[in-house]
């Protein structure tokens, strides 16, 4: 498969920790554990990552909000798929006083003081930004037209008003994966695999 | 949404431990993280319960295999999507001496001292049987003709070729979620969708 289709996630933890926390208690830590799931659900396959793809965590719970997290799918390393590995890679993340400039925790994985206006800006320099909500459009009805997109969604809590007029004036659009109300790392499983199928797609066309 | 497309599935966890395990260390017990994933993406949504579907687990581990564990969406309590309380919720299942016969060890949870054909033979009578392989019939090409599915599905390891000899007596046919590699999942994350897409089809056609 070639990698000419990038894409990225970035998923806004309403009430994640910002300091190290209690591996034993992902869900106490402001629903770390989404975050994890979304991590292991945007970058792992099968016995292998997506190299092509990345996601950016944005935490905003106490003590120290906001914080941004970025995992590389083509960098990262002792990486699994299981929450409590990502959970781990989080915490030493979180371990660091940072600014807001990224600084390398791991290989693959970055840690900045940044909140969401300053994260989207500098990510519309590389993608077209999608406000995924469960109202708009089908993504099915506009994934063939995507280039590089990077979906923005919300954890369990959703995303609150203030931060979503940050998003409208970045998002391109806003697009829907089902009209049922999923776990936000469903949406990203379904994101990959609705831009799989278009870059299959276009594979075919190119070898044709 | 109503319930009428009944959904199951059932991973085999190849080395999934048959006693209980280190809540810490998921994937050391045989990749029992896979398992809780799959649990979870199987029943999850947003703040919700998909009461239509359940999940077989078949662990075939060290030291007591098989045992089967069931999860009914209809009928689980205290029971949250991250992999840590799954977890808890399959070692407790796995603390009682059981036969062949399901035992109820929760709401909605039940063990029993099984394997795959005779799971399979049971499972037959309630569900067209379809088996999840790489190489099998697009999902998107055969999903609306499915009536109450359940699709049988391997973890890291698989599906090792006397088992797959087994499902394929019982297959209707061989389905496949994507041409990539997988994790399992994200085929039951995918497999949700397409059949979430199909019952929305059909209610509008019955609402009309």
């Amino acid at each position: 498969m070639c990698d000419f289709m990038r894409r990225g996630f970035l998923v806004i933890g309403n009430r994640a920790k910002t300091k190290p926390f209690n591996l034993n208690d992902l869900p106490g830590a402001g629903r770390i554990d989404i975050l994890c799931r979304c991590v292991s659900q945007a970058l792992f396959l099968s016995h292998s990552i997506r190299r092509n793809a990345e996601i950016y965590l944005l935490l905003l719970g106490s003590p120290n909000p906001p914080k941004a997290i970025k995992f590389k799918g083509n960098e990262i390393r002792k990486t699994w798929p299981d929450e409590r590995n990502i959970a781990g890679h989080i915490n030493k993340a979180l371990s660091f006083e940072v600014g807001e400039k990224w600084f390398k925790s791991e290989p693959g994985i970055f840690v900045a003081k940044k909140g969401l206006e300053k994260l989207l800006s500098e990510l519309s320099e590389n993608y077209e930004i999608y406000y995924m909500r469960e109202d708009g459009l089908e993504i099915g009805s506009i994934v063939s037209r995507m280039e590089n997109p990077l979906f923005v969604l919300g954890d369990h809590i959703g995303v609150k008003k203030e931060d979503e007029e940050i998003i409208l004036n970045f998002a391109k659009n806003i697009v829907s994966v089902s009209k049922i109300s999923l776990m936000a790392e469903q949406c990203i499983t379904i994101a990959n695999y609705e831009l799989d199928r278009v870059q299959s797609q276009r594979e075919r066309e190119i070898s044709k």
